[in-house]
């Protein structure tokens, strides 16, 4: 077997967007094996010097040509960065140049704009956000419901708080989760509480087999986690939902981002945001 | 003053890529002003030529030349979306054909590779490393420290939570986090429940003014919201974790994802990650 071929992700802030990049393009080939290497930070000059020589010294350690993705703002260390011995994909010197032209303005190059504090309100409002979701995570403080962007209803287990948190997160909003439990299924309809907020409601399912896989994790060889139970309360929920009208996703093969994104674009305002 | 720029993110997925790049680029230009428009799940030639006509709806009411960041893995979907009457910077047309000649393979445009859940075991360890997190939140079952990759530890509100659980989402880390009270400063050291972890221990500070804002918005008026409070607590904090050799960081002005990136940077093993 061949061996896998180096590539760097190499930004001068937190590297998070070369990286983005860098497996959202790598992940168009498959049946190639790559062996990432993440260089964070890479802010001065000299750093960059270093840079180069890991790479070179990598290449003619695994006989393989890397692959470098970059996110760097100042162009001479872009310049710089040209002269290692890799294939270099530099986000900014190709798209900035377009940009430049576009918008008849030089970039300003500063870096850690992407994932920083300048916008210090858009970043307080997405930790309050985290705060609130996990004050209101599962059917933790009701009352807060009416603040809510979204409510997120669905069975132990149903992927709730790692997509509430990852909405919160991500989008900076505020959202509640409420779990349903066997209580809930003693009488019909959904609960009285979530009454009042049907309009910011979604359910959340998934196959059976997958959900008792995973409470069986939680709880080997409970009640809780036989095929039976887990059959039972996704009907009783399913059942809720649906007469109340609330739109429901499939979590079995989707992401919490895949499955954030979805809800998101769902929901009404704001038809686009300034920045 | 004039009107801000449309700026249109496509993508035939969550739009993850084309927001994280395109946000990053525009960071680039201060001093213009932009309106965002998130086109996620653009997965066939009729929503392509939906959107193009909305770009070309929107260019005319506005009276802006748009910018489109655009992350479609069908080619296609790219050609149509080149007809629009803006400066489409096509993030996967123009990476893709340098890969394409350097791997000598060609791309199989396959949505959804980047945020999905292909790699199902990597997805896994990263919803365990969630729920590891929330399960030691606060100071919970530290009888899990021993698994954990790494543990936080602070006084209330030093931003130990929403760090934790970034680190658990974006890099699948499982992060436990202990916050420092009163209890501990009754007696000198770290808590001896730490000792044994004192090698995966970072500690988190802010400035006291910060920590008494953020406080204060919590429990307005309180004697645990006052500076001289805040500034005690921190000194009490610092001096253990000094003393205990810990590494500390200030979150003051840094982002959850600045912090979690410089822990992450710090973090011996592994040197690569294989995909």
């Amino acid at each position: 077997m061949p061996s896998s071929r180096p590539v760097f992700f190499i930004s001068d802030h937190t590297g998070l967007t070369a990286e983005v990049i860098g497996k959202s393009l790598l992940s168009q080939f498959s049946g190639q094996h790559f062996q990432i290497h993440n260089l964070p930070f890479i802010d001065s000059l000299d750093k960059i010097r270093a840079a180069v020589t890991r790479i070179d010294t990598t290449a003619r350690e695994c006989g393989r040509h890397p692959l470098v993705v970059a996110t760097l703002t100042d162009p001479s260390a872009r310049e710089l960065l040209k002269t290692c011995d890799a294939l270099v994909m530099d986000i900014y010197g190709h798209f900035l140049g377009m940009l430049e032209s576009e918008l008849g303005a030089a970039p300003q190059p500063r870096r850690g704009r992407a994932h920083g504090m300048q916008d210090l309100g858009a970043y307080h409002s997405r930790m309050d956000a985290v705060n609130f979701t996990l004050d209101a995570d599962d059917g933790l403080n009701p009352g807060k419901y009416a603040v809510a962007d979204l409510i997120l209803a669905g069975v132990s287990r149903s992927g709730k708080t790692p997509t509430s948190l990852y909405m919160a997160m991500q989008y900076g909003l505020r959202v509640a989760n409420y779990p349903l439990t066997q209580d809930d299924f003693d009488r019909p309809g959904l609960p009285p509480l979530l009454h009042p907020h049907l309009g910011k409601l979604w359910g959340l399912t998934l196959a059976p087999e997958r959900l008792a896989q995973i409470r069986e994790e939680r709880r080997p060889g409970s009640r809780y986690a036989t095929l039976e139970t887990c059959r039972r309360e996704l009907h009783e929920a399913a059942v809720r939902l649906h007469a109340a009208g609330v739109p429901v996703v499939d979590s079995t093969h989707r992401s919490v981002e895949e499955i954030a994104a979805l809800i998101k674009q769902s929901l009404p305002p704001p038809p686009h945001q300034e920045i």
